[in-house]
């Protein structure tokens, strides 16, 4: 078979379902609670805050295909299926014998995978009568992307940024009010979540914890307006898994299977969206494929956190739910990664990690961008801080088939570019970037004050 | 034929020979020449500056298509066949019956449709042994374009950006230094030609002309080191008709052919390539179809410049070029499309323009963000400031076709993405940019000055 540079699928031949694992796990997840009552929560229970599908589709542990609504894959054939790209340039510049391919995710219109599951949840909201949505944003792909989004279908926007982010980024800000988007910085004066925690600390820079709180603050006091939320939920990595169903198929056109899977992790959204529709294999025909979350050394909740029952938010406005967290009073370093400051991870992750289905690796924060600038003189596409966390690891798993001569494939999601992000290798390039190192106690500390929930 | 949004070709069907206009051209565009003589040039009057081989195309008057070299072909596969778009966003948006398509060129890696040109100069520079280039760059799309082009080929890049747009878009030099490169804002005090233009004004903000001097200078004064150009220039042109070659068989694939084609224009590189393959067919078939370019209203070489011999820089480096020109001593006002600031047109669109075989519109500056603003809600992409001017242009022929019914097909060239450009919006939203009117009067004062030419 001709090797090729770059896997399109034809426009008939994108997925017309999302792959839902949680049919397929032996372990489930184990439910979300209510935190007063402590009871598992129905559907139901979620409808004030998210759209009724999606609150079902949060739960749905019993159907492993949900069939992705026309309008929006007809919005999908606009930018998918996006390329798997051979990364030639990657392979020569380390001298491996591995085969390192990358789903690019980039080329979305809006510069992120993030528009996968903003599609979704905006058309259902649509669909349910819902006039405005709300949410959070870290590093702003994610705002950026539920602002086009809302305007796609017709619905105002509200998008509470993490302060460290909207200072360090001010053009995400700017591309979120381009498609027409309020944006305010988090922590505000505008809920009593964001006043509470600047009373208590009031420069405090912001994390997706807080801007959570905000933006579901705002949804349950806004008639007709509904939360989304950009990662960590089992609906949002459901719809992510359009990226590995194409990939799958274009491994498929490139007459290989990946040995290692490579995401980088925040919430678990990309990694979920690129692994899970391989890991069906494993689980189902014992297919031996590596899965490997890539976190940042700063917040490290896979590889440090605890197994437990822990808010989403900051402020304890969700349910509890069943996660690897480092604590939801966790306040992550103000790396450029700021998609990946995240305190937990999501419910299905959690449970896979638990199992042994999966690893993680942590990578510090000048790695990544020793490997993101390595994969843009090499490739020629400058990638998200976030992203760099997956080409990093992708590169410690490519030196090693250096050193052991095993011509391994390597498959990693490229979840978005690094355009919006230069202030950031700005600061790399003249050498004012640091790592993070991060103690047991501090870590400790935070999970000791949840040990009761 | 089934209406798709997007179409690609598969990788064997991207272009294997750019095409060259010059040689169908019944009337050729007059030599350039030598300044001092008045003679016109030879190619090897342009080896000290250029490559050979591209100084060679450069002048080639025959050869109606010229091989893409392999080397160069295997770099296209990373980014090409780029989609060409069905426009339905934003037609739905004007409510027009045309029909509007654009070629995507912002999915190049570095955003934009430089990338074309840099590898093949690149390439040939390599080929014939050089080991340093340079250039300059406006709003930095092509120094960015160069800069990582010069990686893959192993030579090392120094950028002269032009100090307006290096100050506006610090991003850009971000890209080009993560690539590698050296840059410096221009005018300098690196080059006697930066010297002498500080010294009469020391607070100006700099033009491309003003920029090409200063990199031309280092190329005669560096050995093993050519200079590259980013637009302008015939063997540019040249190399970006691949644009135009794919748009060909991807406006087949969906089965309508342009009756009006538009590129936004600087020098006329982007214009040119998305025109001249299907103005073959008007010049040796008599196919009727309009070619607009979109030009800066303070900027207006087509529509307002003279035809007659000027530099191509701002210190008289270059040979004398048969050009529609406001005069190498125009100093074009700041506005945010800093790739469209340039006095001159290249010697083919010029001869073109004279001969009635194209046409120019001109576009105000607070009329191309309306356009950018409407194209980016209707079509999830945020356009360069530029490639505003070609959406601007477009959009008024599409209220034509709502006002007259007609249902025409209008193809336009989406020449960059314009997320290193978000400080332009940013301004654009606050109500900050404004339009810029031009004199009768302060256009022929330096008309005035090269009359004797």
């Amino acid at each position: 078979m001709e090797k090729k540079k770059r896997y399109f699928l034809a426009e008939e031949d994108i997925p017309r379902y999302w792959y839902n694992i949680q049919a397929d796990m032996v372990n489930k997840p184990m439910p979300p609670l209510n935190p007063a009552t402590k009871q598992p929560l129905k559907p139901e229970d979620l409808y004030p805050i998210f759209a009724e599908e999606l609150s079902r589709q949060e739960l749905n542990q019993t159907d492993a295909w949900i069939e992705i609504p026309e309008e929006v894959r007809e919005m999908y054939k606009y930018y998918r299926s996006t390329p798997l790209v051979r990364a030639y340039g990657l392979e020569k510049a380390l001298g491996t014998p591995a085969h390192i391919y990358f789903k690019n995710e980039s080329v979305s219109p809006i510069g992120s995978h993030k528009l996968n599951s903003a599609l979704a949840q905006a058309y259902y909201c649509k669909k349910e009568g819902v006039t405005n949505v709300t949410t959070e944003t870290g590093a702003g792909q994610w705002g950026a992307a539920l602002s086009y989004a809302a305007k796609v279908f017709g619905l105002e926007a509200a998008v509470y940024q993490v302060k460290i982010s909207y200072e360090q980024k001010p053009y995400r800000r700017s591309i979120m009010q381009t498609f027409g988007a309020q944006v305010t910085a988090s922590p505000s004066m505008s809920t009593r979540a964001g006043k509470d925690i600047l009373t208590k600390n009031p420069n405090y820079q912001g994390s997706l914890g807080t801007a959570i709180s905000e933006a579901i603050e705002l949804a349950r006091t806004t008639p007709n307006c509904k939360y989304t939320l950009g990662s960590v939920l089992s609906h949002v990595t459901l719809h992510q898994t359009i990226i590995g169903l194409e990939a799958e198929k274009q491994m498929e056109m490139a007459g290989e299977y990946p040995d290692i899977i490579i995401g980088c992790f925040g919430g678990g959204s990309n990694f979920g969206g690129i692994c899970f529709p391989f890991m069906r294999h494993s689980i189902k025909e014992g297919k031996k494929t590596r899965y490997i979350a890539a976190e940042p050394a700063s917040c490290p909740k896979l590889t440090r956190g605890h197994f437990q029952y822990d808010f989403g938010d900051e402020a304890g406005y969700t349910p509890l739910l069943p996660m690897f967290t480092l604590g939801h009073n966790f306040a992550p370093a103000n790396i450029h990664a700021g998609g990946l400051r995240y305190h937990g991870a999501g419910v299905i992750v959690s449970q896979l990690l638990k199992d042994g289905l999966m690893e993680a690796t942590d990578i510090q924060q000048l790695e990544s961008f020793d490997a993101g600038c390595l994969f843009a003189k090499a490739e020629g596409i400058i990638p998200a801080p976030e992203s760099c966390h997956a080409i990093a690891a992708a590169i410690n798993e490519a030196k090693a088939c250096k050193e052991s001569g095993e011509e391994k494939v390597i498959l990693f999601n490229l979840s978005g570019h690094g355009l919006i992000d230069m202030a950031a290798y700005d600061q790399y390039l003249a050498g004012n970037l640091t790592n993070y190192e991060l103690k047991d106690e501090d870590i400790q500390h935070n999970l000791d004050e949840i040990k009761d929930l």
